[in-house]
């Protein structure tokens, strides 16, 4: 077996102004969420399997009991103004030479379909439970930015302050290099849970940059199971706080290194 | 040395109907048991030594202070319906990538004896010290279900909902693609000890697959050793216990990730 | 994409008697604030980027929201005695190995230009908030030391006692076998917080080893807000302070290991 | 840089029947001082450095504050009835995968060296800070046991349980595989402490196996400092004794996995 292995279900693809969106797991499994939704509710064809050392030793068990080894796939559909090449999977790398290599096989493959725009998308912690319908975006080219803008993104100078982490900051930097416009979208979310009301609001600025309708109806199902969920949290969290620390403000922390 | 290194000690091997079975170190050590209990109570013959540096820097020291390195062994046996093909050892690899090569070893060697069947054993961990007599089962080809089903195995949708992590999980996505049907047979059991008692429930499934008869008097004794320190582990819980937290239900923690 | 990847910005590179001077991220970023600081007010001019599988798999955002991989980079740039080769970065190697290579490849390019000293830059942790001005030195030749003992830099047998760990030190010792000169200088910090304060001595005794005046202003501002949340930081500690501990000296420290 | 350079400092060297000793830090540095003192006493010569990429990317400062690579060094010298190869080192190993290579460069050197028997030192740890004179062994040969029962080895079935980690296990291992003789000698020790009282225990031994004798002198002293730390240690552990709580037997422990 080599480091990463490719595998194509399909010949001879064609693809018009193909956009490449990837939504792998990741903060609040925002983009995974995201990416995966549009995966089904676009009818999306499964094209390519990618198979690696780099991801975790593992096998998922579907519904009927049957086993897969862990992957990334990627899917095309069309939409009226685009094709879209569509990036999701189990897992990231496990290994920080691995996402760096996996990056590298992401954009081989985009480039022989012809992408030149890639999509990125995230989760952003706030490390606040209270939801916010905010999109956060950073580019690696500004050009890309008051388009972003106009579909809603929000942009803050140096923010994420710790920088993407992951596949979605890497394939940002590195398509930079092959000449790729990219763009990271990142949804807000506390960064502890799995936030299907963040990947709502970051599907809305998706639809809008893509000029496509959507059917929300599956997140917001599973949106209002999480708001209970969150609610006990709540509770929870309440019952067991006493008297607050003496603590540091998050402008001094900023110096903590 | 090479990464992985395999001693053949006998040569011209040639098996009937040769069914590979997996008991490597892992959840409770079920699988393991397992494994090591049919190798003895079989009279199964050592036929390959695997060393690898994917396995820990480390020697084992014998009954007479003897030492010798780490490694997977493969033993042979006959039964009335099949031979078995037996792999087990003292150590799964400690890294993600060796995981991948050392499975790959294995799966080289099944073949070579013209394995077509694969049972990987291993445990399931429930978090909870009361035993139960359950096996839970998948598969990479949903074929094997009903013949399993038959033995006594039970196959719940999903489970186990984290996949199936090491060899044991890896072995049954990877032969898939080498056209040879696997099943992982997991003994429930707490996840917290070596777990004996589990390890005898998945052994009689085992001898109802393959149609044999095994004497459980070693784990039995074990098994029952077991049970005395189970017995002091609950009550010394019972004394820690004072006023139980408020807590999620596993429904809730489903979604926390 | 290799393991390491050196793009050079400029050609024909030509210094005269030029010094190598790192100052790469670490204890209190007392050695990257530092080289930072020369660069900017040196006016010194980028001609290398370096990116590395071995940095963590991260983007940059700057302040207009645009990302750039996290990378090594070195500035060039002339004063009145010598022509130096300045050595900063977001990050040093996250892997052992890593740090051998990238080292070989800062020395590859080292020799390159000629390079024949190197100060590498860095903070010395003493585990207490008060400031103190000490410069701690080491050497890979004994020879430099009077001329350091001179600009102020002071010497202690064995310290750090747990030897120097990272590009700093690892440099020293491997410019030892190409017959370079090499000091490794170090501020005293707490250990605990970026340290502008440690910077502005350790940049005291680099212009005078180099001969150089430098504004001092930028960390100046950047130290004074740093002492107001060490004030707050103290106030917190003697708050939580109760009956201190029984506790070992630091003579005892030394045995336990 | 290679992963492994083996720096000869002397050509033509020529041995009497050698034994390699091997004392690399580990549990209670026992293992290490006693090589060290060998090396001091017996005034043996440093033949060669080994400088690696699995070693910590770090340098030692010394007395003089200059400072050198980590490494691992190779000494001989000469008693009345064998020479001796005496194997020591700032670190072991950071890596698994490095261990093994490193363990076949040590082997590869002691092979040309004509080595046919090999010590490897180190430390039991028992938990306890009560001092034991004990030393405990393990053999890749039992023909090596009595002789070395005679010199005052203990051996114990099965012990240490779990197995002997790093390249004192490994040694004895890998050297089997090459018909050398291996024993690793063990001296008693709590595990938490530099334990020179437990080296002299093991330089006793040491001594009786090649018919030498040492001077125990700055053993000794540095045995007597650390009395009293351990005497230290005990007082204030008896402070922070309160109610002892339930707990397992170690017969229990033993099942736990």
């Amino acid at each position: 077996m080599q480091d990463i292995n490719v595998v194509e279900l399909k010949d001879d693809i064609e693809l018009q102004e193909p956009i490449l969106v990837v939504g792998l797991p990741g903060v609040g499994h925002v983009g995974k969420l995201v990416a995966e939704h549009l995966v089904e509710e676009l009818k999306a064809e499964k094209v390519i399997e990618i198979y690696s050392k780099h991801f975790p030793p593992q096998a998922i068990v579907d519904d009927k009991s049957e086993v897969r080894l862990v992957n990334n796939e990627i899917y095309t559909c069309s939409t009226d103004k685009n094709d879209l090449v569509i990036l999701v999977g189990d897992h990231q790398s496990s290994t920080g030479e691995g996402h760096y290599q996996l990056c590298d096989t992401y954009l081989d493959i985009a480039e022989e379909y012809g992408v030149k725009t890639i999509y990125t998308l995230g989760g952003f912690p706030t490390g606040q439970l209270t939801h916010t319908d905010e999109v956060l975006g950073a580019v690696n080219n500004i050009d890309m930015i008051e388009g972003l803008k106009e579909a809603g993104v929000e942009f803050k100078p140096n923010e994420p302050g710790g920088g993407i982490v992951g596949a979605s900051g890497l394939l940002l930097g590195v398509s930079k290099f092959r000449k790729m416009n990219a763009a990271c979208l990142m949804g807000l979310t506390s960064g502890y849970l799995v936030d299907p009301k963040s990947a709502q609001s970051l599907l809305r600025v998706i639809c809008k940059i893509f000029d496509i309708e959507i059917d929300e109806g599956p997140l917001e199902e599973r949106a209002k199971e999480m708001e209970k969920i969150v609610a006990r949290l709540k509770e929870v969290e309440q019952q067991q706080q006493g008297i607050p620390e003496p603590s540091m403000s998050e402008e001094d922390l900023r110096y903590i290194g």
